[in-house]
């Protein structure tokens, strides 16, 4: 079977990511990386073409799936529909309040143009989105949670860095025990994100800066910490370059219910059940782009039986995922 | 919409848990429940109607999906086909080394009847098979392991209490902390089953039998302990009754791996990632029931799309599983 010909769009810490899991896939074949820089100046791992991205129509018939790395705040929003135009696509697409309205615009593009765009894939929205579904399916009397970290969020970091006084800073979302053990316990107590998180600053202060005044002005700032348990360090630049440069993250989706027989047995809690997933991520993008690059393959293969219009992962079956025929996984596997 | 017809071929301690399952969900209807016993025997916790299991040709065309609650070492092998060539199923079929050839045996006649035949599932084969086919295709470069326990495995009690001088016993499987530990470290470590679990009996003596040789017997039994580290431990028949009449089980699988870049950044422990899935399970049929309604749902929306043949919950896509409506979950689970 000839190799499946993927392109990545946009060369960021994701698009490397991506490149990382194509090549090392013996199914698949990275024919381009589109960049809206100069080609000459991208540095990549791998020999592909770096081809700018004004010349995206050029290679219509040239790839079977594009992988757009772009951000959802404000390249997907372009990015994704004029790629849909032109090729099945994969995307990361993760402002949650927007999904509804970009997946019914990415379909009608798909569909239009005959082409297949899984849309919001990665790890949440993504795999955590996946686990979300089943759980609630296989325990349907129950409560989900969604925990996210310990995880370096790239937003909060930002927001602190914009404090008058701050030279650079990290910040990390974190699970609280006490929300995880209640998740667990079964209670179905509903809890809020400020509830289940706390957030840990790593700050280096400009010279001068106030210390007091910066930490008032990071652990009061309203959405972002204000409701929250926040934490604020200082450390010294050398500091953060050492220990904060790497890019973590993770989660867990618990989903703890009750199913509705213990078959005859008279404990009380003999039906209780939870079903917990989680990831530890050493890097965030290096895990996405490899999620982004299993859901590049499963888009080629639907797209072949004819699938056109747009997907989320919860309309892949896990099958479609993997490299491995359908008797090898029924053999090794099931 | 109308319900989805759901049968029950079978009602033991699963047959029970897909009772409840199925009487609990708002678009499913329990329409019969078939046994070999006598119908006037068998107390259901719900009013549905007990028929013989020899009436089984007499309903086709009132149900959408038979759910096969028999055991794999007698039934399946022979209940399974014969209600493939006549209704939609779901089964739990697991014995591993032989589910290649039932899946053909079940594909051959689901295909040539016009039906829809999902085998083997449940949490292993059924939801372990789901996460370590995920796990493999987003971590192609890591090792997977899968724990099962603490649990109580009924093939292995059932082999203790054969043992001469035993009166009652149970069994409990266990994984080794360290063996989970290693798994999580992301070494690549094989290790077999006997390195991964421990196993505890719980054992009531005939009057009058020798501690020590019944507990010698127990633990150098070639294919069940020999190869384990096993403790045995005497107890009353009243506190087996009341500590160890619960049929928990559980389990975990990890997949562990590294992705290929760590984007720029140079800790070498940054790109290590891990993927890990558990189920904590207070009633084992209880929650084996429940994921096969969840796979009967999916079923009986599958065939009405025409699709016919086995196939394995890999073939399954998350959004066929829930109640939810596509644009339900795009907005609220994805």
């Amino acid at each position: 079977m000839s190799k499946i010909r993927i392109a990545i769009n946009g060369y960021g810490n994701l698009g490397r990511g991506v490149e990382a899991a194509v090549t090392a896939a013996n199914d698949l074949d990275l024919v381009a990386i589109f960049t809206r820089r100069d080609p000459e100046s991208v540095q990549t791992a791998s020999p592909v073409p770096v081809v700018l991205l004004d010349d995206l129509e050029n290679w219509v018939g040239e790839i079977d799936v594009l992988v757009l790395c772009g951000g959802s705040a404000t390249d997907l929003g372009t990015q994704g529909p004029q790629a849909a135009s032109l090729f099945n696509t994969v995307d990361s697409f993760d402002n949650h309040a927007k999904i509804p309205e970009y997946f019914a615009q990415m379909d009608h593009l798909a569909r239009t143009s005959g082409h297949l765009s899984l849309i919001s894939t990665g790890w949440d929205p993504g795999l955590f989105s996946l686990q979300r579904v089943i759980g609630e399916s296989v325990l349907p009397d129950g409560a989900t949670y969604t925990f996210w970290g310990r995880g370096v969020s790239q937003g909060h970091s930002d927001a602190v860095r914009r404090v008058p006084g701050v030279a650079d800073a990290v910040q990390y979302t974190l699970p609280m025990d006490a929300a995880v053990e209640a998740a667990l316990s079964g209670s179905g107590e509903q809890m809020s994100a400020p509830q289940m998180h706390t957030r840990e600053c790593f700050v280096v202060l400009e010279e001068g800066a106030d210390a007091d005044e910066v930490r008032d002005a990071i652990v009061n700032m309203p959405n972002y910490f204000a409701d929250y348990s926040t934490s604020v360090t200082f450390i010294t630049a050398e500091e953060l370059a050492r220990n904060h440069s790497g890019m973590p993250h993770g989660g867990r989706v618990i989903r703890s219910g009750r199913t509705g027989t213990n078959a005859g047995h008279s404990e009380s809690e003999s039906d209780k059940q939870i079903y917990d997933f989680e990831l530890a991520l050493g890097s965030n993008p290096g895990f996405t782009g490899s999620v982004l690059t299993a859901c590049a393959r499963a888009v080629a293969r639907l797209a072949a039986k004819g699938q056109t219009g747009a997907i989320s992962i919860l309309d892949v079956p896990a099958s479609a995922l993997s490299p491995r025929s359908r008797d090898d996984l029924l053999t090794h596997m099931v």
